[in-house]
């Protein structure tokens, strides 16, 4: 049977997501838990990357399995195998040829920054002591969202054949010291939330004007466009199907 | 000159906020960070000791020194002297005779419980799946909240001379799949808030009902209430002067 499992991690002490020969990664552990709980060996494919330090809210992964566990009480079967900082929410069956990667529709992250620092939030948001004009970054979302050709804000290191993203949704909440950044798209190019967020801070802090935002997308060089913030605020929120 | 300074720690891994030969305490690492920052011997006055495990949002501390840094810049200063665990938030200059102890009017702390596993609360609030009637716990605390003899809710172990407090508030706030509790009073006993979110928690999952703690409290025994509950989700919130 195909399974459908939806996971929670805390990036800060993962090589990422993907599994790799060396360093501990998300795929890593879970497989191995998996293959624990399951007695077989059990590969699993993600909705997508997560970068080193990122973390996930509700990580959405599928694999085949012949156990006889039914597929909604593998979530629970699974979570003692795995170590403090994944965690298995739910599970179950679907369809034997839906694939996590390629049937997701949208994606959705969060991203958190603090502006009073709290020992607290210090492994899941970025701590920006700095002044930010919060209408600016307002403006700025509105030039970003829609489908685009997003290659200047794309990893110089990513081999992809398209650089079209539909970002459907760029919304800033504000919540007492801190500011919330919620942006949904059909995928995401490599870096390219921690190039946008770092993009609206430049925005909000005056470095860069939002008129300005529009130039940068179309020249679609990174070196246009402001270095990648750090993963410790940045958490992959909701995968949708 | 005598300093009141303001810090912030997360309690998972130390032996309580009290100095002692062995094991690795708040007071130990702040004195240990005022020397290096200051260049003296720093003997520091906690307002409250708080147990191994129990958090702090704002601690006060008082102590004297003999620097030429001004008292406001202090908490600046040795920040980078702690380890990651700790925090310095503030820092200001007090009359001589000041003492963070028995100058504090009021203490209070806010206990978190969550009723969804979420990964990044596991050390900061208690995970309780259960049911939990929200109005009978709220009759509970009118039962609780006032100027008492609470040794029925003091750890046995403890050595005071007075058992008497004045809780002057006891809260109960639903946020989400949350549940925090924020409790303020003169003074606490030993273990005092974690066995009060005990009976809270027995009240709520049915248990006991809300007109039996009235008799446990009158009973001065402490093995009338349920046991203490974990200190991961114990926040030491806000001291009076």
């Amino acid at each position: 049977m195909n399974v459908l499992l939806w996971i929670q991690y805390h990036g800060k002490n993962f090589y990422g997501s993907q599994i790799q020969p060396k360093g501990r990664t998300v795929q890593g552990e879970l497989e191995l838990a998996l293959k624990r709980c399951l007695n077989e060996d059990i590969s699993t494919i993600f909705s997508g990357r997560t970068d080193a330090g990122v973390h996930a809210y509700r990580q959405a992964i599928n694999f085949h399995t012949t156990t006889n566990i039914p597929a909604d009480r593998i979530a629970y079967a699974v979570r003692r195998f795995l170590p403090d900082d994944i965690t298995s929410i739910e599970s179950k069956l679907v369809d034997d040829n839906f694939n996590a990667r390629y049937d997701a529709k949208s994606r959705s992250y969060k991203y958190f920054i603090t502006q009073e620092y709290d020992l607290f939030k210090a492994d899941t948001s970025l701590y920006y002591p700095y002044d930010l004009n919060y209408e600016k970054i307002v403006d700025a979302t509105k030039v970003i969202v829609g489908k685009k050709d997003f290659q200047a804000f794309c990893s110089a290191k990513s081999d992809v054949k398209s650089f079209e993203c539909d970002i459907t949704k760029l919304d800033i909440e504000k919540k007492g010291s801190d500011l919330i950044i919620e942006i949904s798209a059909n995928r995401f190019l490599h870096n390219m939330v921690r190039i946008i967020v770092s993009i609206l801070l430049e925005v909000g802090s005056g470095k860069i004007v939002y008129s300005e935002i529009d130039s940068i997308i179309q020249s679609k060089d990174r070196r246009n466009a402001p270095k990648t913030v750090s993963p410790s605020g940045l958490f992959l929120y909701k995968i949708e199907y």
